[in-house]
């Protein structure tokens, strides 16, 4: 069924496939929701967004994401309030993100109109995707793909935007095991880890399954040059707390500037907990667990938002964290999922009703 | 047209395409020959490779290469010599390098069998797409893609490993000037430099684009921690001829294993040219360049085979490099070609005829 939109060509799925999806035992990221917006850019320009039923996509084999990775995603999520209310939080800033993301890419950015205007058709349709209840949530996944067709190593003069959901709950189910990074790197200096480019995620597989092999869950990466200066975990930002000090590594060229990092930045200064945005060494880490400073260690990201560190190895010596009261981490992911839900006042601004 | 193979799942075009190409202007990587190799992977093996007509895939907007970037690829080229006999050069490197680099991206090694049935097959139905004459080849692209549906990050538990063709002329028609990268990389120490991994050059298009706005073709990519040593520029390996000595960077973890490198080496050596494989610094370039000892510099690749430079800029100073007589670039192109064409004796068992 086509109808009219001033900025979107809009196709409505005939019928749901939300029948199929048995909510209660939900695998992260494998079924998707009715609706998804593809927007091509060709001829120097963004063509008109398309909202069309969820389906695949025919690709040339030579097209370019294939070959050189011109590929940038951003994670994001909607949340539905007990008055049947759905609520984005923070979405502007992943739409500057994912243009970040592109630039360093070399790709063309995407125009915030069509950004919000598709993002919120899709949720009005698809609304009955997302329920109710803590840790329930549509992720949204908008990416951009090079597809232009042709082997040559330059940029693609063609690309896909595209946006995709998919329900979920929460995607760490446990708190996890780290080991910190001695010999791997995720990025270099003046290299793209700041941006969500795909090549960053293909990059970390071997040295996580290694990881995985002797018994953690995750890497915590340190700074390629020296290995002396912890950086990021996975797909999250990661914070320690030495005594009731909360420490996590400043963004730069190398570290994604995580919404939910700054997020929990903005909540701990607002509840007059020191925190420090500095770099955080291997050593005092180990130092501070050794003398029993170190307190917690968890990670901060849109899929994860808040996940507890069990404790983390560092040459094959394991610091098993103590479970403490009051914990930061907890705490933050209580007032970041009541502000998310609608449940408790949103003093910064951050959520964004879908009406 | 079905046709059985004891190793293959065979489907032959039922016309060819070849009339739509005007050979005589190339554009590389615009036209596709009329097979490609698709193998899939999945429940933990490799499935019957299929050899059949070039087409699109069809893939959904999940599926994991487009969001987390596990694809690696080969550059390989198939030369027919005057006799009509189809030749490949040094391919057991390319089949392995492929699987080196689908380890590092916890990508399941393919087996050999498959990968040299698969190519020969292609080439023997495509054998008119490879035209005789120095410079014309056929270009084979192999490349692997993770395909598994599904947003986690985490490795694909499904796989394409694809090959496709283009007919080929010289891949740069110029020499090049190139600039010294001092700010952007190109990879870090424990990364996947050495990979041929879709992202390295996604991540290389941004500083690119901005040496072309300063008037240079590409970048020669130094280390990232200090960048005083050269390493590789754009999809090449780089050499220096300072005085009658050879000098290039040694493979590691950021550098290709390029394969005309290796070759380059050899025939520098059987030709009693000293070759130094070592670290070259900046600083030492520059100062050649200065006192008249830099006599050469020139890129070696598979699709580029050698490229001379013009001159490279350093801190906003140019160097012109000197015309040579008796360059070494010129030269050992020369016999690389010569062995590639089956016009010379191929002393080192570098050729592999198609049968």
């Amino acid at each position: 069924m086509k109808t009219q939109s001033t900025t979107l060509d809009i196709t409505k799925a005939s019928s749901s496939r939300i029948s199929e999806v048995d909510f209660d035992n939900l695998a992260f990221g494998k079924h998707y929701s009715d609706h998804m917006m593809i927007c091509d850019y060709k001829d120097g320009q963004w063509q008109t967004p398309q909202v069309l039923p969820y389906g695949p996509l025919s690709m040339d084999p030579s097209s370019k994401v294939f070959h050189y990775g011109q590929a940038v995603f951003e994670g994001m999520k909607a949340f539905k309030d007990e008055d049947d209310k759905v609520w984005l939080f923070r979405p502007e800033d992943n739409f500057k993100r994912i243009n970040i993301s592109a630039e360093r890419l070399a790709m063309p950015a995407f125009p915030k109109e069509y950004f919000f205007e598709a993002l919120e058709t899709i949720l009005k349709f698809d609304k009955d995707w997302i329920k109710t209840g803590k840790g329930n949530s549509l992720y949204i996944r908008p990416f951009v793909i090079g597809t232009e067709n042709g082997v040559s190593a330059s940029p693609s003069s063609e690309y896909k935007f595209i946006i995709i959901c998919c329900p979920a709950k929460a995607y760490y189910s446990n708190p996890v095991k780290v080991t910190i990074a001695q010999k791997y790197s995720r990025s270099a200096d003046g290299g793209v880890g700041y941006a969500k480019a795909a090549g960053n995620y293909a990059a970390q597989f071997y040295p996580t399954n290694l990881a995985k092999e002797k018994g953690y869950d995750q890497v915590i990466w340190t700074d390629a040059n020296t290995h002396e200066y912890l950086e990021e975990c996975g797909t999250m930002n990661v914070f320690f707390r030495v005594g009731d000090k909360l420490i996590t590594a400043p963004t730069n060229d190398r570290i994604l500037d995580g919404i939910t990092r700054k997020s929990i930045i903005a909540l701990a200064e607002d509840e007059g907990v020191t925190v420090e945005v500095r770099r955080v060494s291997v050593k005092e880490i180990v130092e501070a667990a050794k003398n029993g400073e170190l307190k917690e260690i968890f990670g901060a990201g849109t899929a994860a938002t808040i996940v507890p560190f069990l404790g983390f190895d560092f040459n094959d010596e394991y610091f098993e964290l103590p479970q403490v009261e009051n914990s930061y981490g907890a705490r933050f992911k209580t007032r970041l999922q009541d502000i998310q839900y609608n449940l408790a006042e949103d003093k910064f601004n951050w959520t964004y009703e879908v009406k």
